[in-house]
């Protein structure tokens, strides 16, 4: 039997704020404890009988009232109204704190666990969220969530902590992990974007951000005096990237469509020839899902001087990464190709119920970045350290559900359901563009805050749109046609005022205001 | 009615990669779909029906097989022998692709709708899974994480797409969102930490990487030249930070309890006396568990004649952060003192089924950080873009259900217990550590690998630690220490070897090896 020996209470390592009172107690506690076996001390420790714990137990002696003071409700702060008032129309306006709703978390009452009030508020509470959920993923058009996903199967697996921390291909000792489904997903992108299964290195990001913050952050280690280039369409964390990594960026023009304008990226390169380019290619961007024409940007770069060895180009391939490889006639994204990352979203078109996404990059500038991440005693080459180990399972099972052909059956769906939406809208009068390889329909921003809200348009200045996903049925956009029309008549009374022009947005031929149509 | 126009199926856009020949398609298709009428469009775009595609059905139409080809096998390379050979010592060495374990993703075969064979094999693999993820949660120790809990009544909400894209202050038109829940969640931890309601912003995050990425780059964006201090033993992604912003960093000293030596931070700010200075404060350092002393900080700050305008702390609390609140000898964690920020992890003392953590700063400076993100066109003042929105539930709901006072009870155990750890290790000739307001007991690391992964230690150099958490019990510690004791008696060869003097880790006070006891 091993001995107790409570003489190992006392702090005997370097502790400055050690009071010679609190060592009195110390000494005490552990008089006291001289005379006890290991069987007390257990029952002393018991987990029933914390309450019960000696006056001098030190240090971890607790304060009396736990509870910090309450703070000010600040519910009509910053000049917004509150939750119940009339509403003012919402503005984007960063670094606020508007308790618009909130729902509060409060201190239980002692008789709780007795009364169980608590758990039926909760409860209530759910329910009640539940239910709103529910009616809000019925309606929703705007944003590109396949929000058609079952994963009943792993419900059993919600109840565990599990954590890819680190590098993927890295073991840590911590067992509560999903690396080998992880692996298995990196594998399927890898060949799908057609990089050899020892020449590839990636991860299962939190979301496209993390995918693009990493494959700039790639580029960069790659070319430290890089300049980056990007079309002005591109998403947000392209230029959140270059300022927190305080790198030189040159915007790039658009198309109407939204395709990056070549001409222009060619005047920019011409600007900075002596430096390498860090490219940022859009594999459908956010607000008119335009695909950048990678082969042109490839050409124009070797057409400026640039060879291979100086530039490194990242494809946000948010949305459209998994589904362009399906379409015959789009521009294949592919590390056969001069590329040197790709990444795509995870919740987008596979459907996950949170965010998450999948970046691969070359193996060799990993290694490149590694060497130096190394030197900072750091363990890996991701962007986050901890990483959700759940979203692997849930793309590993989707994946291995529909299979390459299953998702090229939603791919065709989503074109084809996106077509129909125009082809509806345009003949009702409405303005709208349909980029050839895309499924977000673009339109003229509804004149009503609560019908978008409604139907959950994204909206950017005087356009909207519709990203049709697999879950978007053909009765689903003829409800949302259908009430748009009726809604129309009312703004613009039947026809007596004039609905906006848009043709800066979408291009002369796809407008129909009184002066284009 | 509405009349359909299939005119709106020709392109009108500008769209440079249009051939003549796909136009002539479209037209073709037109001129069918001409004598159509919406019911019969409806019938052709059917889902059930989506195989049937016309064959000129363009630009829509879809490559014949999807499936890429299959890239070569790669278990074998970087020299490390496959999965079932005699494994080597596993080295930390970054940038590889080692496929140890992989459970691949296959293509589905054309009858398994039928045969159910792929649900069947599905089904078994991940009951396989859910077994090792039991055992594995069963003797996990050397990670702070709490694997102690039930979220049985949340798992209703796994069917949404929940994403909280974006500043949980500005609601995005996407619906599906718990930024009430967030807000809630946001209200418990800025009162925890002694911030006004009105006078805060936070958001919660993906890891307790996320929440030092964002404090320091708010510390830069507030000071572009301030130069980062951080202790030698703080976690790797504050010096992935510096790299990743591109700053200067200085690493300050640590004492032998892993404390940041307030000395040697005096000398090196004494380097740099005309740059504002960024700190990141240690509220439990990753390995010994060590709370760097706030007050002692600010207050060398203050004596080497930087005022409260020249700098800005980061208190990295990803553990103790919402322990320490609850121990009355501890230093305060509290904006009622100059600093600047403070994140936590909700996945460690909380437990959580993913990473996730809690930022709190300062409303003034976000607002100076989004003057700057605003000009970018960004949407958001987080590192992330979307965001897990079912994280702020898990929070929300054990925060409610067991308040400040259940989290002081936790704290009480968690104390206790590591007392109870550290005893039982030195009473067995053992050398160990622990710190006055930690639960992280370190001591020499064990011989033997496999009884290192068994109890997921987590290790560094010579030592090994266990960070006892709410789920650890007086039991589970009493196996560990009986085991190691057993083991040890082989590993020692019942004492005619020595075992390993760990006095420069832990101190010579602490170190129980022949020299040292």
């Amino acid at each position: 039997m091993v001995i107790w020996n409570p003489s190992s209470w006392l702090p005997q390592n370097h502790i400055r704020r050690v009071s010679t009172s609190h060592q009195t107690q110390l000494r005490r506690l552990h008089q006291k404890q001289m005379a006890g076996s290991i069987g007390m001390m257990l029952r002393d420790l018991n987990l029933e009988t914390v309450e019960s714990l000696p006056e001098d137990f030190d240090p971890t002696t607790l304060i009396n009232d736990p509870l910090p003071p309450i703070a000010n409700d600040a519910s009509h702060i910053n000049g917004v109204k509150s939750i119940n008032g009339k509403e003012k129309p919402r503005e984007i306006v960063l670094g606020r704190n508007v308790h618009t709703t909130c729902l509060e978390v409060t201190e239980p009452d002692a008789d709780d666990e007795v009364t169980g009030e608590r758990e039926a508020y909760m409860a209530s509470v759910l329910a009640r969220y539940r239910k709103s959920l529910l009616e809000r993923t019925k309606h929703h058009l705007g944003y590109p969530y396949n929000l058609d996903f079952d994963y009943g199967a792993l419900s059993q697996l919600q109840h565990f902590s599990i954590n890819n921390l680190g590098d993927p291909f890295i073991e840590s000792n911590y067992g509560v992990h999903s690396r080998q489904f992880e692996v298995g997903v990196l594998d399927w992108f890898a060949r799908l974007w057609e990089l050899e299964k020892n020449e590839y290195w990636g991860y299962i990001t939190n979301c496209g951000t993390e995918g693009n913050l990493h494959g700039i952050l790639v580029g960069r280690e790659v070319f430290p005096d890089g300049i980056l280039y990007a079309s002005c369409e591109s998403h947000y964390s392209i230029f959140k990237a270059a300022r927190m990594y305080r790198m030189d960026c040159e915007k790039v023009n658009t198309l109407v469509s939204g395709e990056i304008d070549c001409e222009d990226f060619k005047a920019k390169l011409c600007l900075h020839k002596d430096k390498p380019a860090i490219i940022n290619v859009n594999i459908g961007t956010t607000v008119k899902g335009a695909v950048d024409d990678l082969d042109l940007v490839i050409k124009t770069l070797e057409e400026t001087g640039f060879t291979h060895d100086r530039f490194y180009i990242h494809c946000d391939g948010a949305l459209f990464g998994l589904m362009m490889p399906f379409v015959k006639l789009a521009p294949k994204v592919s590390f056969k190709k001069p590329i040197g990352s790709v990444s795509v979203s995870g919740h987008k078109f596979v459907g996950c119920p949170m965010p998450c996404g999948v970046q691969i990059t070359r193996l060799e500038h990993i290694n490149a970045l590694s060497r130096n991440v190394e030197y900072l005693a750091s363990r890996d080459a991701t962007i986050m350290g901890s990483r959700n180990g759940h979203a692997p399972l849930f793309l590993w099972y989707t994946l291995n559900r529909k299979g390459y052909r299953g998702f090229q059956k939603e791919v065709q769906k989503c074109l084809r359901n996106a077509h129909y939406l125009k082809g509806r809208l345009t003949s009702a009068g409405i303005g709208a563009m349909l980029n050839e390889l895309s499924s977000t329909v673009v339109f003229e921003r509804p004149q009503d805050e609560e019908f978008t809200r409604k139907w959950q348009l994204a909206c950017q200045g005087s356009i909207a749109h519709v990203v049709v996903m697999p879950n978007i049925t053909i009765d689903k956009l003829d409800d949302f046609v259908n009430e748009l029309i009726e809604k129309r008549a009312i703004w613009y009374e039947n026809g007596k005022l004039q609905s906006p022009c848009v043709a800066s947005d979408i291009g002369k031929s796809n407008c129909l205001c009184v002066l284009h149509k």
